[in-house]
């Protein structure tokens, strides 16, 4: 696989995939990079580039066959392997990210959820259970951990994030609203909510000027 | 205020928002692009540049007025004014968003849930009252709604949003896992976890080959 591939290009992919998965529930077995263009919006050519970066997957004449370029863009998202996923920081947000079932269809697993809050401690999330932070270091010992979802307050979460590391976990989802300061080798994925909601403000005043 | 601001740029904004306000969180009155860029782990370069879309704001020798900057940058994103949040969706994700008291410091303020199970009619979250959603045409027609936060399923996404555009209500905070079809002067921004959960994922695959 080519090492150069923009984050632009791979932010897109996901994209793609739902957009296959969508058509092949529809029971649509190819479409020509024009059809899949008007229906993504956007240009043919923007989809011939960015699935050329992936080796291209299209044949002159006949287009794309949606259920081979939904598992070839499924295994370059590394979708063909389960991921387990631990949920660090039990409020609201990692409750509802753990009851959020439609991951799991991804091989996206969450199997467990740790907290500080003792009153917390042995609850269940859907069948998945909450344990305290000092049981953190024994579960990845004991568990294949890929992920760790960081729903915790940004005063903690860098400190929690490097501990994490160190037990071996190099993938944080962050949802800390705060940069993760953490070697390059562990790969951080941000989500955060008020950047996207000020994205929105920001709009929201362009349109009305 | 220039038109042509890529999105790019603007997605860049509220993490300098965010820098600027930790750094008067710490009491520091002026900054130099390079102290900045050092901070952020972004070129000096780069920090003109984006800041030279809105005009500068720089001093040669000087460095930036955190303060000034702040206050300007919060102007750009239409944080100096209130923006009312309606959350359709009273789910576990719904729930979590209006219980994330942060965005009230931002001046977006949640005012109402809505959601179609009778039992969560009458409900409060925090303070904040569930209503259903044949009660939301009034609802409108009495309070300013600014923003509309999508949390409900992928199926019921599309109709509802048209149905808020009716409404009245010109930018939604889009949750579910579907790209909304609607007129190009409604203002959308889209957070779509499964994507976000993906890009992690290839970046994994991408760091073990």
């Amino acid at each position: 696989m080519e090492k150069d591939i923009s984050q632009a290009v791979i932010r897109r992919m996901p994209r793609y995939y739902r957009y296959l998965g969508e058509l092949l529930e529809e029971g649509v077995e190819r479409i020509s990079s024009n059809d899949l263009s008007s229906r993504m919006k956007v240009t043919a050519s923007q989809i011939r580039q960015d699935l050329n970066n992936f080796g291209g997957f299209g044949q002159q004449g006949y287009g794309y066959n949606v259920q081979f370029l939904y598992d070839e863009i499924g295994k370059i998202l590394g979708l063909n392997q389960t991921h387990n996923i631990i949920v660090i920081g039990a409020g609201n947000l990692g409750q509802a990210i753990t009851n959020y079932v439609k991951f799991e269809k991804f091989g996206f697993l969450i199997t467990a959820l740790f907290d500080i809050n003792p009153k917390l401690k042995g609850q269940m999330v859907r069948d998945i259970p909450i344990y305290m932070m000092d049981e953190l270091e024994e579960y990845c010992a004991k568990n294949r951990v890929d992920i760790a979802a960081l729903t915790l307050p940004k005063e903690r979460a860098d400190a929690t994030a490097k501990y994490l590391v160190q037990l071996g976990i190099h993938a944080i989802w962050n949802f800390a609203h705060v940069d993760l300061d953490l070697d390059s080798q562990v790969v951080v994925e941000n989500v955060h909510l008020s950047d996207s909601l000020m994205q929105l403000s920001y709009n929201i005043v362009k349109n009305s000027d």
